[in-house]
């Protein structure tokens, strides 16, 4: 797979997108049409744990958005890339949409999945450490998807573990997989984001309707969102906190630059933003809390006309549906994209992308 | 598909029938021996959702019947005719004996299974809706099948689903797949009953313990067997309250005319009765409650020599255990035949009754 | 497969074995280099229920330890043995990890998995008898693993199942795979041990930390132990119990004349044993709990210089971290091993060793 590419081959049926009244669904097209996906990129994920953001370069992350790009054009599911391969989806905290979005992905490549829905019900209650699970895990599995209300999780387990970790949120932590999701909705609807230095009037003004320093989808999402600062002219937070980031958070921010505010009054900022990213619930100890519960959006609220809304959801109030029937809508597309963008990093952390050759050509650099 | 029909291929392996002593088990052969199966009927299921009975004409029934016969006659798991499809059990009321024959079916036709056996733990715990969740399947499973505490489930996740919905229990609502295994049993013990106008001495007299307003499965029973009124003479329904049909049973069962008694005294009736139906749970509110206490069956029961007993299972102490070995046990081969049916429904949903070709042979009609 | 013996086809790929520091992690080609597999050992297997020590013979045990380290040797998961069968994976007491060990072994093999994490939430709640259970997974499953808090269990589900059972654990019965998955350690580690009778000097002094009486685990390594009483010179059993085996284990140790002992007094007997059993829980009642507490190891423990630690796991702090790297610690090899030893009885059960034969050559007898 060394220095080889991928396009797509146009043998392979279409899937067809969903049909969804007038919220935004981008052509996943746009990101592939015009180059082969570089294999090379992809080919340093093999055997990697993903744990924070930062386990991604910016190529990588922008070549797993166009390899997901291909997944939701193609129909894959027969090449079976994953055969005789078992990932354990081990929920320590529970959260179906996040596993079966996981499960879904192996088994649209041909794996099998292990399921614990809800991990403390296991030698946990009995008092095991997550090192001796990861240990047990070695023998059973192939990959370990886990998420944990203990933000230190992913280092206890990794004591032991020797296959592939995939963090899919850590209490307070990070929750790098939705980042993931997150900028591949982003770049199908401006394909142009992936430039490294876009014109100013071009870049994007963020806004941050949460708290990313409880808030783990948030905070990756904003150090996701660093790796594009060539695209972002400005992030501005909106937050009931005085100081909404972590340490580190912070630091990161400040480091790389960018131009950034945080304010509590969203009616002033709200009709400034290109993007809006929120989260209704923070993690809070050993709960979840829905925190800045006074910043709530619907089709009434002064958005820009082609502002864009991304929610990693489930949504309590705070998303009204009735924004779902708009073109603010990119949430939709957000969640219906996350199920190909894991099955991209599943096949290239398998280093199994040249089964799907049939499907997609592999292009020689 | 269109205008052909399918009959086994006789080189196709035979399943062995259980053997349990002295209780019914039909042959299914007795149901595609003399005709081959109408594929024409079942092509239009392909896509559809199943919520109530209603959903189903009566020939559809009848040709799920026969191909279910089929599918119990003849080993076919080895031509996987949903490869590659993947299908959720949300089972937001737990159910293990429903929720694991779907799961059965689907792997027996080569599916995959994401499986959800207590949805209240998930997202819905935070507070999120069903029509989210329904929109949130879209991306990850090709058909759902669902079960719900709340009587309107099914419409609100399908505010947003476009794959089909299976409706696996909805409150009080209707519980569709139990009917067809249960006619399927019917069908098997009396495969005359498909004749569309039986004479009367050949008619059945339906008996039932229990409160079809209150229990869904005895509703959706009920209301298939009006799709079988040439075969039934009369229907008793035996219950302790003084008006056990809901509103909409009510009504349908005046309007198709049949003739149909109620009472709450079963000594006086039950041996009058070719066909009991029974069960032991109703739903009420959020909780189950064992209704109709009082009417319990043993092998004392005065029974009609050629009586048989349906019962959805799982029962209490309403169904002795004592009668498992006799003649009257149908209900055994109704739990049996749940799987079958199951697959040839599923098998018709997808559309992928053609994969089955070698070894069920399609007949142009 | 009658009168036919196993060999590995030396084309097939090795698996890595894991690099685990200083634990003692022997290689399996020890157990299987000198001499083929009486594959008419195994074909006794076929269609058997396994639910204590004593449905193994010696021999049983021997070649199954001997196909189970070829299956940790030899990649075998494409060649899909179990393809086509269902194994219900029922766990009426909650156990993550027995349970995704036979689910990892049966996917490893190409076989399907219904999970039953949680068998309190189904139908049992409501009342159901495990007998109408059996009946039930009979038209779903072509094998059934039971775990149950009631001893009786096994008893009562096979009243109506005419599929095989693996017991996985019975209140105080026994866990007999766990035993299989024990001696599979042993033997890896000491071959020499198959022999039907050592010289003296070679021969283990056993030591047992725990109540077999109430210590399921320890109860069936301890009947398992018998078969191999020619390899053994003396059991020791520290326990805090007066008579800590129950009435059958005592008979049955005292009729194999075996030489053991009984003993509160871990100090004084700890530096002559050759391997240490150890569990930290024992079922008593419906709960689990920490007996024999006083009895811990670490890396300060007075220990035999080439002494073997054994647990079945998961362990609470009875048995050290401190001593995981050493070269005590054999429980990590018997972890890692009991997958594939449940392979290797699966495919036995299933009567599906001759699928392997493309990874397996199989030698006529």
């Amino acid at each position: 797979m060394v220095d080889a590419r991928l396009e797509p081959n146009r043998m392979a049926p279409i899937l067809e997108p969903p049909e969804n009244s007038d919220s935004l669904h981008p052509e996943p097209e746009v990101l592939f049409d015009d180059a082969p996906i570089e294999a090379t990129v992809l080919a340093h994920l093999e055997g990697r744990s993903i744990v924070t953001v930062s386990d991604f370069s910016r190529r990588e992350v922008i070549e797993l958005c166009r390899l997901a790009a291909m997944l939701e054009a193609i129909e894959v599911s027969r090449f079976r890339p994953l055969d005789g391969k078992i990932v354990v989806t081990a929920f320590f905290e529970a959260s179906t949409r996040t596993r079966t979005s996981f499960e879904s992905a192996t088994f649209r490549l041909g794996g099998n999945i292990i399921s614990i829905p809800e991990g403390q019900v296991t030698g946990v209650k009995k008092g095991e450490s997550l090192s001796d699970i990861g240990e047990m895990f070695n023998a059973y599995a192939d990959l370990v998807v886990m998420r944990h209300t203990d933000t230190d999780a992913p280092r206890q387990i990794r004591q032991n573990l020797r296959v592939p970790l995939i963090n899919a949120g850590n209490g307070t932590g990070e929750h790098p997989t939705q980042a993931l999701a997150d900028w591949y909705a982003l770049l199908k609807w401006r394909p142009d984001l992936i430039g490294p230095d876009l014109p100013l009037e071009k870049r994007l003004h963020l806004g941050i309707l949460g708290t990313p320093g409880s808030m783990r989808a948030v905070k990756s999402f904003l150090l996701m969102s660093l790796l594009f600062r060539g695209a972002i002219r400005k992030i501005t937070v909106i937050s009931e906190m005085a100081d909404p980031f972590g340490d580190d958070v912070g630091r990161e921010i400040r480091k790389c630059g960018i131009d950034y505010h945080v304010t509590n009054d969203i009616q002033s900022n709200l009709r400034e933003l290109d993007v809006i990213y929120m989260n209704s619930i923070a993690f809070l100890g050993d709960s979840y809390k829905a925190l800045d519960a006074r910043y709530k959006l619907d089709n009434n609220s002064p958005l820009k006309e082609d502002a864009v809304i991304l929610h990693p959801l489930a949504r309590l109030d705070e998303l009204s549906t009735s924004l779902d029937d708009t073109r603010h809508n990119l949430y939709f597309s957000q969640a219906h994209g996350a199920v190909f963008m894991r099955q991209g990093l599943l096949a290239s952390v398998f280093g199994r992308l040249d089964r799907l050759s049939e499907a997609i050509s592999i292009i020689a650099a």
